[in-house]
């Protein structure tokens, strides 16, 4: 059958306008948020319902095409990229929330509605919904599911997986799977675990059950000011060494700072060399309580001290947070937004280390990241357009990821791995490992045609990449030498 | 090759007394804790190190023979029950912890470490193991993760799969997966969650890294008493509807109440209809400020409320609670512990419906249970020398699972599947889910030979069953309509 009567079938099984086709038509979805990697998709299906869902990928089984699932595009690995000879099916269209339960404190929503489209939809009743991307006004809930997608506050609230209680998933069998509900238990094996941040392998995310939190009645925010980049990150372990878990503890460095004031004029001081901003929720009383801990933890670190109690200077606070990536534009043309995660306790050392591995490079790191559960965002600032400065921040950002693992982390807190982070899977996982997951996908997907390419790499690729496996830190690496 | 020579090889893997074979020798191990179902194992395998398992997992590799892996034997669901066929692997001789990090706040474990004696070992240290079954003195930190064990305090601290971090397994094709560690993030699709709950059907779990909390500073215990006990019912999500998370929140019903305190001395009042048991923890603030609020909430729903501040009456009341399984002994001869999880909004009707259903058997039933997370634990009492009583209970106990079922809840809570609920199982979930469990069972154990037969019902057990199929009590069934 022709390639033309394909694109007849999915037109067909698609309201006016579902299908996109044509080099000028698909350019809008030729990439994510992971802009440096492109292709144009082949086809852009834009369904409404989830038998046109389960049409396209009928259709698509059939003639043995692949099918590139994609939310709101905000994703920063680029999971959501399409293939030249594969359909992109987007979900934007499906943005409609079909329940909200106030006795289960749940929320039942197509895969695109955003993820601040429910908060503001309950808020009324009091709740919310805890995840919060910076994206979330543009992200969408079937996104967040298939990047595991964490945010200022999964700290305390957790990531996606914590947030989720139920699934409706069509595979590309054409089986439709419902995966949880709305309490926290279900018997079997856990299929809505493996769902969170599968990234589009296993199947097609339809509707999404979430748990809604009440809203807490107070909030403190504190900003603690360091002379001392380490100082600042000694000081994360030891709040959460009190006992006390923070609603949100986010670390920014100078560069940061300096780019975010510019921006925001947040009110930050522009000489520090890192500050970290500390956000309390609860109860009245609790957060007065800790909130006086916090800063007795923070002044024994050398830090200084300001406490907003008010909303209108938390918000302020935050906005200089929240702006600090578009700030970064004030200084460098391109940034490449790194995502790994380390132990709490390696903060100061890794932070030393990215300063170092930036110098060799000869390129600018600034770092803004969550700071409390140890998930870093090194921003690589670059010039596309300078001579070789994208492929040295390429390099360096891979060398970074490489140094979250000898250190015990991970190669990605909340950005998913994508295709970008295809080669440091290899240094984190062993061939073993990675032939696990092959065949935990394949018993999803056996046709191999659910956003094939992305997340797992081949074992071919990292043994052409040589012998660069490394387990928590268990083998010797040069960069680790320094420490 | 004969079985003699096979138990030769298994023998001389194994350290002097590491297998155990012989009718006699064998019979301790023949049921765990859901005595009600026996089979007598062939051999029974005791390794100390991670070596002689795979050892032993080579061996019954190369001659097909099948794998049932036990911990301490605690489990309800069966999901250790030997086979006559098969070798039993008991790891409760790997009992070493081997290490404690302060900063990671993790505890890194073998399989056979009891529950409690993660929490003795860091108390000294601040911190404990939060997950708490009730045999938490007895079970095995491997079993918890083999059904993602609960406990009290779940409500508010998650079951198994929200505090273990980091597991080594062993497959039964001879791979060693490392998956996980000391931080909350992983990247590539979330082996560690569908290795939770599994029961003993994807691989051997030789290593567990665990989550450790500070221990609260402050805790309170209300124990409210009712007349009516849909009233408690009621109260129990007005509670959560405050936006307060008890540490635990526990019901027990008048048969409950009137056993424990004859068993432990209490201090509960015998002619309430129910009581709720209501813990909250923090700091001395929040539960002084929260404890006021739900005595509130307790009052207006007709409780009449009494306040343990103290830590000896606190345990007071929580001994009568934890006695009320072994207190059943004094009413009747035998028990039936049922474990199904439905939405809380349904707390009152369900009990209603249980009550119905007994009386329809001709038996009694007690409800003792984790009323915060709807997690039911209705005690089917009988005795099994008396006619037919244990094939009335076994029944009524599937009736009452198909009705958490119908109200949108699930067959088990915390106690797994094992081979207690393979009927309900083909209630809960449809051919095309199951399926589907299969395949992701078959992508870690090809061979199908780790702990056969348990947790996933076969495809035509469920067809001989007939349709009884439900999903969120979409289905019609006879016994929703008395509600």
């Amino acid at each position: 059958m022709s390639n033309t009567r394909v694109l007849e079938l999915l037109g067909a099984s698609l309201p006016a306008g579902g299908l996109v086709t044509g080099e000028h038509a698909v350019r809008p979805f030729e990439t994510d948020g992971l802009t440096a990697i492109r292709e144009t998709p082949w086809a852009v299906a834009l369904p409404e319902s989830v038998a046109q869902v389960r049409a396209v990928l009928e259709i698509c089984r059939e003639h043995g095409v692949a099918v590139v699932t994609r939310g709101a595009g905000t994703g920063l690995s680029g999971g959501a990229r399409p293939l030249q000879d594969g359909v992109l099916l987007a979900l934007t269209k499906m943005n409609r929330i079909t329940e909200v339960d106030l006795d289960a404190c749940t929320a039942t929503v197509e895969p695109g509605v955003t993820n601040l489209a429910i908060s503001q939809a309950v808020r009324q009743h009091g709740l919310y919904y805890a995840p919060d991307p910076s994206s979330q006004l543009a992200c969408s809930i079937g996104g967040n599911v298939a990047e595991n997608s964490g945010g200022v506050h999964c700290l305390k609230y957790g990531l996606t997986v914590h947030n989720v209680t139920g699934l409706v998933v069509q595979t590309f069998e054409g089986d439709e799977l419902t995966i949880g509900g709305k309490g926290l238990e279900l018997p079997g094996l856990d299929l809505l675990a493996v769902m969170m941040g599968s990234e589009g392998m296993l199947g097609v995310v339809t509707e999404v059950t979430v748990k809604l939190l009440p809203l807490p009645t107070a909030k403190r925010v504190l900003l603690g000011a360091f002379d001392d980049l380490e100082d600042a990150g000694r000081a994360v372990g030891a709040i959460i060494a009190q006992g006390i878990i923070p609603a949100g503890l986010e670390m920014m460095d100078n560069p940061s700072i300096r780019a975010a004031e510019d921006f925001a004029a947040a009110g930050y001081p522009r000489e520090a060399a890192a500050i970290l901003l500390c956000e309390l929720d609860g109860t009245e009383e609790e957060v007065e309580h800790d909130a006086e801990r916090v800063r007795t933890v923070l002044e024994s670190h050398g830090a200084e001290v300001r406490m907003a109690a008010e909303e209108a200077e938390q918000e302020r606070l935050w906005k200089g947070r929240k702006s600090a990536f578009p700030a970064m534009g004030r200084i460098a043309p391109d940034y490449y937004c790194m995502d790994g995660t380390i132990p709490r306790s390696e903060l100061a050392g890794v932070l030393a280390g990215i300063g170092r591995l930036a110098d060799e490079a000869g390129l600018q790191v600034a770092n803004v990241f969550h700071a409390g559960d140890g998930n870093l965002h090194p921003l690589i600032l670059f010039d596309a357009n300078e001579g070789d400065q994208l492929e040295r921040a390429e390099a360096l950002g891979g060398r970074i990821l490489e140094l979250c693992v000898e250190v015990g982390g991970t190669v990605t807190g909340e950005h998913g791995v994508g295709v970008e982070k295809l080669d440091q899977m290899c240094v984190q996982f062993n061939d073993t490992e990675l032939a696990q997951f092959h065949a935990l996908k394949a018993a999803f997907d056996p046709a191999g045609l659910m956003n094939p390419g992305k997340a797992i790499p081949t074992l071919a690729r990292c043994s052409e990449l040589g012998g660069m496996h490394v387990h928590q830190g268990r083998l010797p690496h040069p960069e680790l030498e320094r420490f």
